[in-house]
C-alpha cells in the first residue's frame, strides 16, 4: 500500500485507528474458550465489526507464535480475513544480519502478504535495509516505546550528540529509508516528547500503540504528533477487543472503536 | 538445563560446538530440493551426522517461519528430533513490552520446549525479565553483534558512563538475572573486545557467532574469551550445514564439525 492509499483511506473512513488483535487464548469470552479455532472466530467477529472505524489491523505474533503451528495458521487465516483495503501490520520486532533479516523480510511480505513488519533497530544497518528493499511495504522501526524499560537503553544519552540513544535512532535510521516506506514506533504515553520527535523526522508516519490500556492521551499524541496528511496511525488493542467478555463482544468491540474513531475525526485535519 | 549440565556435556565431548541450523531451502542439496519435507530430511541428516561433536543446535527461526505454516512445522519436528541431552536455542531475537515478552517466553520454553531463546534488548527490563521467570531455562540477550550494523548504535558511546551501549546492555541486563539463567551474545568478529567483556560478566556463558562463514577467529575467542568453566558456545552454521552441497552433504557437515571440535579440544581447559 502507498502513502497515498493509506491517506486516502485516513480521509475517507475520518478515521487514524489501527485495531490491535492481540488475541489472547486466555482472555477471550468464555463461550469461545476451548472451541476449536476459538481465535480465528473471535478474530473474525472482530474485524467484521470494526473494519468501518478503522483503517488497519495490527497483528502482535507473539500472541499466535504462542500457540505453535496451529497459532501460525490462525494469524494465516486471520490475515487472509481483513479486507484488502485496509492496512495490515505484523507487530513482530524482529531484526537480525543482514541475510537473516532478508528471510524475516520475505516471510511477512511476501510468504504472508502483510502490508509492513515492526523491526528492532538495535542490531544496525544491514538488520533493518532488506526489509526496505520491498516495493510499496512499510518497515515500521522501535523509536521510543510506550513501556518502563524504554528508560533503560532507549533513552539514555549519547556522548557525542547529547542526544537520546531513540532520537539517534530515528535520525540514523530515517537516512536508510523514505517517509514513503519508512514509519516509526513512538509510545503514546510521552506526548511531550512528540515535538523533539517531530523535529527529527517531520514527515514520517509514526504507529503510536500505548492508547486505552497503557494510558496514553489520544488528544496530545493527535495535537503534537500530526503532519498535514495525518501521519498518525494509532493502536488499541485491549480496549477494543476485550471491551466485552461476553457474548457481545464483536458488538462492544464495535462501540469502542467507533468512539474512538469519532475522537480521531474531531482532531483530524485532513 | 542447568549450567552444570550444560558444563558436562561440554567436558564429555570436549566440545563448545553450536550447530545452527540456518537451513534456507534454497541452499539445500539440488537432489533434496523439490522434495516434499526437505528441510526436515536436510535437519535429521545434519544432526544425525555432527551430534557427536556439538553440544547442542541453534534453530534460528527466521529461517523457518519465511516458509510460513510449514515452516513452524518444520522447525517444530526439527526441535523434537533432536537428542533431549543436547542444548537448544530458538535464535529468535524477540522482545517487546512485558505482557507481549511472556507470550513470547511461552512460545519458546513451553509450546516448543527449547533450552533457551535469544533477546534483543532495545525495549529495556520488562521486555527482558519474563523470559527470566522460567526454571532451568536460558535468556541469550544480544549484546555486541558481529555484523557491521553494530556500530550504529551498539557501539555507540553513551554519556554518563563513557561505555558503550553494549557494554551497559551488559551491564544492566545482567544485574536481572544470575549466570545461571542468562547469558550474553557477544561477536566473534570482535576477539579483542573480549577482555573489557571479561571485565563486566565474568562469569556468564556467552554464546559467540561469527566462527566460519562471519570470519571470526576461534583461536582467539577461546583464549580471550573462556572461563574456569568454559562458558562459551561457539555456533557455527553455514560452515557446516552447507559444508557440500552434494549428495555428500551430512558427511561434509560432520567432517567440517568434527573440525571445530578437535580445534577446541586444544583450547579447553576442563
Amino acid at each position: 500500500m502507498t502513502r497515498e492509499q493509506l491517506v486516502a483511506q485516513i480521509r475517507a473512513k475520518k478515521s487514524y485507528l489501527l485495531v490491535g488483535l492481540d488475541s489472547e487464548v486466555s482472555k477471550l469470552p468464555k463461550h469461545l474458550q476451548g472451541k476449536p479455532d476459538a481465535v480465528l472466530t473471535f478474530n473474525k467477529a472482530v474485524i467484521d465489526a470494526t473494519k468501518d472505524y478503522c483503517v488497519g489491523y495490527k497483528i502482535n505474533t507473539a500472541f499466535y507464535e504462542s500457540e505453535g503451528v496451529k497459532g501460525w495458521e490462525t494469524m494465516q487465516e486471520t490475515l487472509e480475513y481483513i479486507p484488502k483495503n485496509l492496512f495490515t501490520i505484523a507487530d513482530a520486532k524482529r531484526g537480525d544480519i543482514g541475510n537473516t533479516s532478508a528471510q524475516y523480510a520475505r516471510t511477512f511480505f511476501e510468504t504472508m502478504q502483510f502490508d509492513a513488519v515492526t523491526v528492532a533497530p538495535y542490531m544496525g544497518e544491514d538488520s533493518v535495509r532488506p526489509f526496505l528493499e520491498y516495493q510499496n511495504k512499510w518497515t515500521i522501526v522501535l523509536g521510543l516505546t510506550s513501556n518502563a524499560g524504554s528508560q533503560d537503553f532507549e533513552q539514555q544519552t549519547l556522548a557525542n550528540s547529547g542526544k537520546q540513544l531513540y532520537e539517534v535512532v530515528l535520525e540514523k535510521v530515517a537516512s536508510w529509508g523514505t517517509p514513503n516506506n519508512l514509519m516509526f514506533v513512538v509510545g503514546a504515553t510521552k506526548a511531550s516528547d512528540f515535538s523533539s520527535i517531530r523535529n527529527i523526522i517531520p514527515n514520517h508516519f509514526l504507529l503510536v500503540p500505548g492508547i486505552g490500556a497503557q494510558g496514553g492521551s489520544l488528544e496530545e499524541v493527535s495535537s503534537h504528533g500530526a503532519t498535514p496528511d495525518c501521519g498518525l496511525l494509532v493502536a488499541a488493542s485491549r480496549a477494543i477487543i476485550f471491551a466485552s467478555n461476553g457474548e457481545d463482544f464483536a458488538e462492544a468491540a464495535a462501540v469502542a472503536a467507533k468512539n474512538y474513531a469519532t475522537e480521531m475525526a474531531g482532531y483530524l485535519k485532513l
